[in-house]
């Protein structure tokens, strides 16, 4: 094996080291094996690294379809791993003390499967990797690597999203690592490591991500930057031209270079022994020389990125590596046993893992009760009792409905994790004596000292960052956390593909999503959400939910506690909304409700969330009959039996229905007839005058409906129609 | 005043400069009025700088609403770009050569009114200024500059934003002037300047726009970083810490350091100055360092951000100055004169600059005349023509369509600027000789040397700030540029943000976004939309469209560039699809259209894009009587008459409508009774396996639509039921 080639950047501030490296890699007691040091057989790791290269050009061939380029290119990283450096348990993959890794490069899935295969995890059988882009509607080895999966803990592919759930892994450590662990009882002390490829880097929200796991000193989190320079359209440098370990060192991270990362095992492994020393006061960022499709034909282009080598090429790779050019899916024995020991290594973790937990248990018997609960991912199943059973009667937006409600349970319970997109005073939900993470020797020009304790989150002005580290504390361990991000509504379109992923995961996270129609107001257009609603209810997996009041807001916050199906959305408002006194924290739960029934009714009105308030007006300002249904959450609705739906909204009766909302109609023909809804984006005008403007005024509002009322009963009104009543728009 | 305090960061390589550079303001021949030099009365830009503050905080107070802070630390800088910087004509807000300005942190924007007053332009009376946050629905003074107004290029506000635009103008500029200028003939040769907050630098958008930026030596651009070190939250370093000068310069960015931006104009001016400098070789970042709310009580905090100071702070303001503390709303005389000058200086630039393209045509007659096409926003009214009548009958993917139908326009109008998020091999969109859009002195590792000439944009894996680049060149004049952007349809979700601001500025942007369904295959749920039409669907001005095969693509591309009240996205297919032989491109100008009409039928089919050959097989197997439906847009649908909305649903001649597509149903309640639509996110198989796994399978469609019809008929179904009829579902 060649010398160690670890090489620091001439900007890096921190001592250099080099071959010495070699002889302290990894911690001794996590040793598994012959350290990859100079005793090592230099030929069993090249044969390791040709069985892998030959294995995934192979199974990208077997149906010719896949990514094999930057999979044979990190081979090398991929022996560092998962034989030296991660401390994992591939029989107890869900290990709660495990080393958390994410594939951020996630087309490259075939690296991960193989090494899975490799490492002997259960489930990743041999017949079970042979099935990557089969036919197979139960191949564990989708084109991107997928949470369902052992070994992988989020599932990865939109990019940059595995780099910025992975600073949520590495947070979550670090909470929890200050909160449980006492002297001689490092309960948790796992790392995150984490792979990205070139498109990570320019992916804003990689950036986001890299700016503040800097700024965070978390120094638990080490980047594997597979550096190829290659992409789809070519070399990197088409289109970036940054120098890259001079942005990471302003972004607060150390840097280190390991120049072949092609072949030189040896280094990666010192470049993951620096990761894990834990006297580091930064993240470390790996920049790791490689050659997308390496000893291919295709060697360092970007025609090996997402196409199969092609037969020819394979069998040419073959030929120069001196196997046999007819064998198709070789392991050599010697590489299978190569890593023959990762099973019970893995295993010897664990029980040392649980001996200390028992003896943390005996010296610290609470605190160990109540990391256990952790571990479980159980709150107190009466935790609601500490939600109020009554709400001030004056008017209040439900924005600040939210601290009424949370206030006492985000202080008592752990599992919370609040954060914000720098929108604290807008979203009221901090509590007393709340504390901020933050790394404890940051001292800010404002605001109060924090420490990795904290479990206020003051995400910046970064939203879509804050979704995907959500994401990542939620899937750190099942119920550990309870993560809450916030910001306005309409910001929640640059965190949406981190929401999605969250949905697509089934992760519970809750959004608050405050400011959520043109009832915003002077702030205008720009700020004001007409559409989106229609991205969020069209979302499988999604709890969007708009509560009326503070009582609504109550039974918001409890259902989104208690779902764990996957992510739910409180959309709540800035403006002053009346409590009507009809509304229900039980009927919330169900998505619609009757508010109020009548005898014979012509008509019902819908209301929702910030403006059910005028569905109840215009009922009693009516000259006809109006009963009034609010209907909160389309997803909560749809969970309902069909006649539950049906005695709510009695359509089947021959009653119309007319919606009063002031997003876009988009989904509302669902559920009603007619509706005022917007038709146009909205507009700046200080929010007591622009329900007015948009003609959501009682008095309008009245004469359309008994009109549509009355053109509904003559036959005029076709059938199937949705009417639109609402005339009014502007930009 | 002060003596310029302008300071080279000690990470910039280039010279030094200082006192020295305030002999040299500006260029000679745009020099307004004195410079800001030795000369000039300090007692002068006081009396300015105390009026602005003033006026600002009188403005949020009189309605108690606004954002006063950043507007008042601002006011240096104002007079430096309004009476110093910018070559601009207020009374012609138009003119093509104007520099362009924006204000991406945009909430600012009393910052943007004020100084518009000062520079009259004329819009902007003493009424309208006051007008900030009244009720008047016609004020020019949104919460966000809004790009109606005069002097506003792009509506900003959503953070980030604005220095994306702003990478989009100097690109518009630099192409502008390698296609046009000759020696001699600088036509087009204005300069862009953004200013950001710390907002811009943290958002992942502004990150994406720096770095591309900066790769594209971009000397047309100058960024203003209004460094306040204030977010709502309270001190920026409370969430970041990272050395933002080392980062630009990371990036590929000159960095100017100005200590006192709150007073020193001369050191703003000497930056601006370097700014325009056309020897530089990268774009140029001032750091400015500036005090939010300074004069006040509340200078430096965060509750000066976006609330009003307070009458009484306002007034200890006044007295502190030495002004009337009664006096609201006063602008002294000397202030208005010191600003006078400025229309006339703007109409002499005006002036000149006709002069130069009147003897510019003289000289290059041919290269004019296309000049002043694009000037005036002309392409060829035939431009279609070059789109073949027919397509190849055997099956084709919709996305290679896209170059069957625009590789010759895009070769022949120079309008359109072709750019790709790193997807050049899936979206087809490349001509004959196309060149690319880089420095001319850029030698990329692999594919060809650009030029700034090049019409095809590179936009990395940076799908976010392309959509905003895209909105900023459609923005630069109107006609002027067609851009196109192209992705995965799935990250059209990271670029929504922009697209939506596109949409609310009606800013004619073509996106084109492949892979638009589970029939993407084995990429998997992570890149298959099933819910994101549904925003593209609900968002005003946009239009949406699935053409079904190259027919339809050809009718898609043609309305798209014919439409210019906002942004179209076309969404086409990774697969083949078959060529049916009864689609139309003119059907598809009406969003929908009976592609097989049947006598006494008893059902509708709707097929759309992708998959509308699943309706024309299904109808033929059915044993009951089918119509054929093409439905590829919504948004084109829905500006037909109601009489031919009907003519094409005859839903109200009581047949019942079924849609055939693989998204979630939201929306098609309008227009069909029910649908085989995806109830869950997708799924990773290949596309040969994934409709028949999720059910889109036409056996399996034929019993269940003759079912529900017959149901229909019987009446067992409900009125205003929606039927699901697809069953299989994922993750």
């Amino acid at each position: 094996m060649a010398t160690a080639d670890v090489q620091t950047n001439g900007h890096v501030k921190s001592s250099k080291y080099g071959d010495n490296m070699v002889n302290g890699l990894l911690h001794k007691e996590q040793k598994p094996s012959a350290p990859a040091g100079k005793n090592t057989d230099k030929d069993e790791i090249q044969l390791v690294l040709q069985s892998f290269r030959l294995l995934i050009a192979d199974l990208c061939q077997q149906f010719n379809m896949g990514h094999p380029g930057s999979a044979i290119g990190m081979a090398a990283l991929g022996v560092a791993l998962w034989k030296y450096g991660m401390k994992y348990a591939p029989h107890t993959p869900t290990w709660f003390n495990r080393d958390r890794f994410l594939l951020s490069n996630g087309h490259a899935c075939l690296f991960q499967y193989a090494n899975h295969y490799l490492a002997n995890y259960k489930s990743m059988t041999w017949e079970q990797l042979l099935s990557y882009h089969s036919e197979r509607p139960d191949s564990l080895c989708p084109g991107h690597p997928e949470i369902e999966h052992e070994g992988v803990e989020l599932t990865t592919g939109p990019l940059g999203q595995g780099i910025a759930n992975a600073v949520g892994l590495a947070i979550a450590t670090k909470n929890l690592a200050a909160t449980y662990n006492r002297p001689g009882f490092d309960v948790v002390n796992n790392h995150t490591w984490c792979i990205v490829g070139d498109a990570c880097l320019q992916e804003g929200l990689g950036c986001e991500a890299f700016s503040y796991a800097g700024h965070l000193k978390l120094t638990n989190l080490t980047v594997l930057y597979d550096n190829n320079q290659i992409s789809c359209d070519g070399s990197v440098d088409l289109t970036n031209t940054e120098d890259v370990n001079m942005k990471m060192e302003a972004c607060g991270w150390e840097v280190l270079d390991v120049m072949d990362g092609v072949n030189d095992v040896e280094a990666i492994v010192a470049a993951l022994e620096k990761g894990r020393d834990t006297s580091r006061t930064k993240p470390l960022f790996v920049n790791i020389r490689s050659i997308i499709g390496v000893g291919s034909a295709v060697a360092g282009k970007a025609v090996s990125h997402g196409a199969p080598l092609g037969t020819q090429n394979i069998a040419d790779m073959k030929k120069a590596y001196g196997w046999d050019t007819e064998k198709k899916f070789y392991l050599p024995d010697q590489v299978k046993d190569f890593y023959k020991d990762i099973p019970a290594r893995g295993e010897k973790w664990v029980s040392q893992w649980h001996e200390l937990v028992n003896k943390y248990k005996q010296a610290h018997p609470d605190l160990a009760a109540e990391f256990q609960a952790r571990v479980e991912g159980r709150i107190p199943s009466d935790w609601a009792k500490s939600i109020p059973p009554s709400f001030p009667t004056e008017d209040t937006p439900t924005r600040k409905a939210n601290n009424y409600v949370m206030k006492e349970a985000f202080g008592d319970i752990k599992a919370f994790m609040v954060g914000t997109a720098d929108l604290t005073p807008s979203v009221n939900m901090t509590w007393k004596n709340y504390e901020i993470f933050n790394p404890p020797d940051l001292k800010p020009t404002s605001g109060s000292v924090g420490s990795y304790k904290g479990r206020y989150i003051h995400y910046g002005i970064r939203e879509h960052v804050m979704g995907a580290i959500a994401n990542g504390l939620a899937a750190y361990n099942p119920g550990t956390f309870i993560p809450i991000t916030s910001s306005f509504f309409m910001f929640y379109l640059y965190a949406a593909p981190a929401v999605r992923m969250g949905a697509l995961q089934r992760l519970p996270v809750i959004h608050v999503a405050t400011h959520d129609s043109i009832g915003g107001g002077e702030d205008g257009p720009t700020h004001q959400p007409v559409e989106l609603a229609a991205l969020y209810r069209a979302m499988p997996n999604m709890h969007y939910i708009r509560p009326a009041d503070s009582e609504e807001v109550a039974g918001a916050w409890e259902v989104s506690v208690n779902y764990k199906q996957g992510p739910s959305m409180i959309s709540v408002s800035r403006q002053t909304l009346p409590q009507t006194g009809i509304t229900s924290r039980e009927g919330l739960k169900k998505g619609a409700y009757v508010a109020k029934e009548v005898q014979d009714a012509d008509v019902t009105l819908i209301g929702v969330g910030a403006e059910f308030h005028f569905a109840v007006k215009l009922a009693e300002k009516l000259g006809i009959k109006a009963r009034v249904v609010s209907f909160p959450s389309y997803a909560l609705f749809r969970e309902q039996s069909k006649e539950y739906q049906r005695s709510v909204l009695r359509r089947n009766e021959g009653i119309p229905s007319v919606v009063i909302e002031p997003y876009v109609s988009l989904g509302w023909e669902r559920y009603a007839d007619a509706g005022f809804n917007m038709r146009s984006f909205g507009h700046s005008l200080p929010g007591k005058y622009i329900y007015d403007y948009f003609g959501f005024n009682i008095d309008s509002m009245k004469r359309k409906t008994e009109t549509f009322v009355s053109d509904w009963k003559n036959g005029s009104i076709g059938r199937g129609e949705y009417t639109e009543l609402i005339d009014g728009s502007a930009h």
